[in-house]
């Protein structure tokens, strides 16, 4: 089988393609109308036609008061010294609140503005039923009157065409007399995940299984974007049962997603299915991630049906469904495309982009002051979690190498600019206590997204004024101190709050039942044992170094010094994996991936905070909590974990 | 029966009685857990635990190619001119992307990149199974390999408890090992409406029907803020009958909604039900609209049952709901309150409030230029047309007796900031053909946001720079030509464009069958007619000025000269409900009440627009539309319409 060329066209082209195919195939409109009563499960759906008023509301004249019903000519003259006098059932009669007036009157005098008088001359025993009032002040025409058509009159206009209905619209189209919606009706997809590699979220897993959950995310997507997605079983690559489960979709659904396996023969088989069963539109569209899509049409019988076929990576699959799918829901259900919110930011580090593709980049976005700054997340199409965290998308356009630090992005935001405004920045070294943190710090409407680039990068990134804090545990060797002499040697300039966060224990992650026998730093020297380093600029990098130096051992000794991982966690996966024996990092980490621990140091973690933001609004909640008990206890739960300094400013 | 008192308590002091009676009965937490299938139907569902990552994503080190598995120190010195060769299935070994890699490799090098061998030393019949595979450059560790845990380590924060879940999240818990959620159990809801006069949508109307569509708002709140209603069926004003659907209710429900009726009885019933069932704890409110709201608790056998009395008035209703629902249900669910975003911005005129209360005004926003403009809409609580048009509220505060037009004030947002910016302003005369441009401008992503106050009170709003445009038909007696006259006269500093939108047919809206056989302004002046006059400003008024001095008629000699509608629409209702015996107006309107027309004039209504905005993005497709057949020929088929001029620019 001959690989089919995988021609990179560009995006907007990719788009008119599919559109052009779809309007010759007469469905670039509306699939339908739904006649559905009038209750709360309209809520989200798209009116179909215009809504004019059938009636208008109020449909009569209607008392706005408990009062009496009047002719306010007869009310000329009356005063606090004169008062008139009106005959019940004569001149006046009794109207509770939207009861209709009375054809004679224009006016209500509210029940407590007048004397009600029995027939003896008395006050009445029920003022409702008196024989006469008595008022001592004139009233205008149409006071304390809800005049018919007040809210609407009918013919006007009460809700456009394409317009996504909201709770109070409801009540608004039922007082202009209906009692049921024309909206559009839902379109219907088809979710084929393909992969011989594929299992079950909750199977057991071999090495080499996908958990297969791109049908579930484009499957929520669909249903957030107004449409209804049936997900079809995993279908393994085997071209026949594809094909065939292709054709049936076309038959009953409005569009088909193909979502490819990450096996060499997959997206090729997706492609000729395509190919065979209709036309093959596009194959290949220059955007990253997201790359390999196909489009076409496949014949579904009496119709012919669109077809995406969707990558398998879980960050393409998802950006996909937002790029070609949702304006495609969008026309169909007669509404505008989703139009993400944008600000404009600026981006915090350089990103190398090819020139050819536009590239969609996840950041997270904080409000540094007025400045808002974007921080690149994780570019690999497989990080599921760079969108979980992600505030919003950056276009890097085609014909644009790339970003420079400090370049001017606009961000297409995920979230409201406003929870962007509650968002507290951490970028620096990460500790499991600022998971916490972000957690305790959600009751307050805080938002913490911390960024890990270790503790010299969180100084740098004060330094840039990029971020509210870093976190860092950067050891002096000479004074046993943590992280002043950084702070003085790299950001003199800046008035800085520091403040210790806790108090946490390193050592080396060692495989289970510690197998290569390892005592302490002293056997990295040995010829059998290999190690996992941190990256340069880490505390614990740092905290190596400086034992290794007491202990007189040279890096060149010591065999895998040159491998970096960026995190604990990273770290202890190596060992976990067997790649490595041992590591040095916090105890917490050797519990994620269940190995054994040799508790060596103990070190201070603290957190670093400009002064104008260890005052302000933003971060009062977080310094509040370092005095709570209840975060301080869930903090010391942690393993190795000592809340003993925490609050404590040490600068 | 005696009234139980109204005490108007501050809406902080209420919420916080309410708050602490439910802490007090142990429901102030989650109601309980859902543990449910991890698929599409849990988007917006909140997670009731934090989630931790249970295995790494991926859970093994994955080949990130097709290509070969090699040690990477292998091919340490492989040049173009020195390559080396690796013998397949010892030095190397093929994986298709997403394949574990071996334990022995730390790299995998592309299959574009390699020369593949067959025995005989030629390229290889297949690619993926070679003899041996040639390389002329080194790799470095890890090359082209998924590191375990790439995207999530074990024991990682994947999402934080309380989480709103989107689509993505589900596809990272699915990758952390999930297969089923916790989410917070929905709060279930009884809506029970009240009221004698409460008829169902959609059936025959007498005068003295209210269309009960409360019930309906309130229930598709609920469920947009992740709760689950129950509408009762309307229950007529019978204090056992409320009182028993009440008592059943406290039972099934964690919620009691009781709608009151407009009548003057309605609520006193609600405030004497819950006392007699519970515990009365707030009877009125010191907010507007949402006055007359009651808080209390009720007894539901072996529990108690919170309960909000719902002032009957719909815009009262559904701003109850917004205050004392959602955050309660937000509470029950563990998510934070929806904070509404805010924008800062000027009010456009002044607002009288009463000091006491808190005051929720409606306000339409628009951009002009970088400033936020609030326009207040209707405040009457029977308007719900005020809640479906408006942008967003402003909470004018207890203590502070109102606000003057230009001071500046917080809206919190019902539509996002960048929807405001893509919003235009007409404020000035309103006009059937503006409702038409709203409608098709949706399609440029633009909406259209009209405000009433006839055509002279546009031309002062373009004086205040408040809108960007106002519609005018202006009619000058002297020169017979519209608009000029009056823009030289109020505006001659503003750069304007004239643009003619329509002409159109104005005449007298008469009772069917003209019973009165009116045939002309000259008939005025009889006894027996009555008429009703369009406010001071209105070009109609100015119209029927005009033509009653050409006619010789003074004002006084007319009856209704004084009686003013703001609309058309509202000058042809007076017409239809036999209050006035006709109208000056556009033929349009008569339609809309099923009126007899006499047409008398025909004239010109133009748009004026600023010259700055007439050449901005944002108006370029309202001008547009001038000028496309279609939108030209939706005006001309409303009757009295003429297109003629359609997009002339007049100066």
């Amino acid at each position: 089988m001959s690989k089919i060329y995988l021609d990179d066209i560009p995006l907007e082209e990719a788009r008119k393609r599919l559109q052009e195919r779809i309007q010759d195939a007469g469905l670039w409109n509306l699939l339908g109308v739904d006649r559905l009563p009038l209750d709360e499960t309209l809520v989200g759906r798209v009116l179909a036609g215009t809504l004019w008023a059938r009636i208008s509301s109020p449909h009569y004249h209607a008392s706005a008061m408990d009062g009496f019903a009047v002719k306010s000519d007869r009310t000329h003259g009356a005063l606090e010294t004169a008062p008139i006098r009106l005959q019940f059932g004569e001149d006046t009669t009794y109207l509770d609140t939207g009861d209709p007036l009375p054809e004679w009157a224009d006016a209500v005098i509210p029940i407590e503005n007048v004397e009600a008088i029995a027939e003896n001359g008395e006050a009445a025993n029920d003022p409702r039923q008196p024989n006469a009032i008595q008022i001592r002040a004139a009233i205008s025409p149409w006071a304390h009157v809800r005049e018919m058509g007040e809210d609407m009159v009918a013919t006007q206009l009460v809700l456009p065409h394409g317009h996504k209905l909201k709770p109070v619209d409801l009540g608004a189209a039922a007082g202009a007399g209906y009692d049921s919606l024309d909206v559009a009706r839902k379109p219907r997809v088809a979710v084929i995940p393909t992969g011989t590699e594929l299992v079950y979220p909750g199977d057991p897993l071999q090495a080499g299984d996908i958990i297969e959950y791109n049908s579930i995310v484009l499957a929520a997507q669909i249903k957030e974007w107004g449409g209804e997605a049936n997900r079809v079983e995993n279908i393994p690559d085997d071209y026949q049962r594809i094909k065939s489960e292709v054709e049936k979709a076309a038959k009953e659904y409005d569009l088909v997603l193909l979502v490819a396996g990450s096996s060499a023969g997959s997206e090729d088989y997706s492609a000729r299915i395509v190919e065979e069963c209709g036309e093959l539109l596009v194959h290949g569209v220059a955007v990253r991630p997201g790359h390999p899509v196909i489009l076409g049409m496949v014949n579904g019988e009496d119709k012919d049906t669109p077809i995406v076929g969707v990558p398998g990576y879980p960050v393409s699959a998802a950006l996909t469904a937002e790029i070609f799918v949702e304006p495609l829901l969008a026309k169909w259900l007669g509404r505008v495309p989703e139009k993400p919110e944008e600000v404009a930011a600026t981006i915090t580090r350089k990103v190398n982009s090819p020139a050819g593709d536009d590239e969609f980049l996840r950041v997270a976005v904080g409000y540094l002051g007025d400045k808002a700054l974007a921080a690149p997340l994780s570019r690999g199409s497989g990080v599921i979690t760079s969108l979980v965290r992600a505030d919003g998308l950056v276009v890097i356009p085609r014909g644009v190498q790339g970003l420079q630090a400090g370049d001017s992005v606009r961000v297409r935001l995920y979230r409201s600019r406003d929870q962007l405004e509650q968002t507290i920045f951490a970028i620096g070294s990460h500790d499991i206590s600022l998971d916490l943190l972000a957690q305790f710090l959600s009751v307050s409407q805080r938002r913490l997204t911390s960024v890990n680039v270790g503790s010299l990068g969180g100084i740098m990134a004060l330094k840039r004024g990029e971020t509210h804090l870093a976190g860092s545990h950067l050891l002096d060797p000479e004074s046993g101190e943590y992280n002043l002499k950084y702070i003085k040697q790299h950001i003199p300039g800046i008035s800085l709050r520091v403040v210790t966060l806790v108090g946490r224990t390193q050592g080396l992650f060692l495989a289970r039942g510690n197998p290569k026998r390892i005592q302490g730093l002293e056997d990295l020297v040995r010829q059998e044992i290999s190690f996992v380093n941190r990256q340069h600029g880490a505390g614990t990098r740092l905290l190596f170094d400086y034992h290794l130096g007491d202990l007189g051992i040279s890096a060149s000794s010591v065999k895998g010094y040159d491998h970096e991982e960026y995190t604990h966690l990273g770290a202890a996966a190596v060992v976990a994996s067997g790649r490595a024996d041992c590591a040095l990092g916090i105890e917490a980490a050797s519990y994620a991936l269940d190995l054994d621990f040799l508790p060596l140091y103990s070190e201070r973690y603290d957190l670093l905070i400009p002064e104008k933001y260890a005052r302000s609004d933003l971060l009062a909640p977080l310094l509040d909590l370092l005095e709570d008990p209840k975060f301080r206890k869930a903090v010391a739960e942690r393993p190795g974990y000592d809340v003993s300094q925490m609050g404590q400013v040490v600068n």
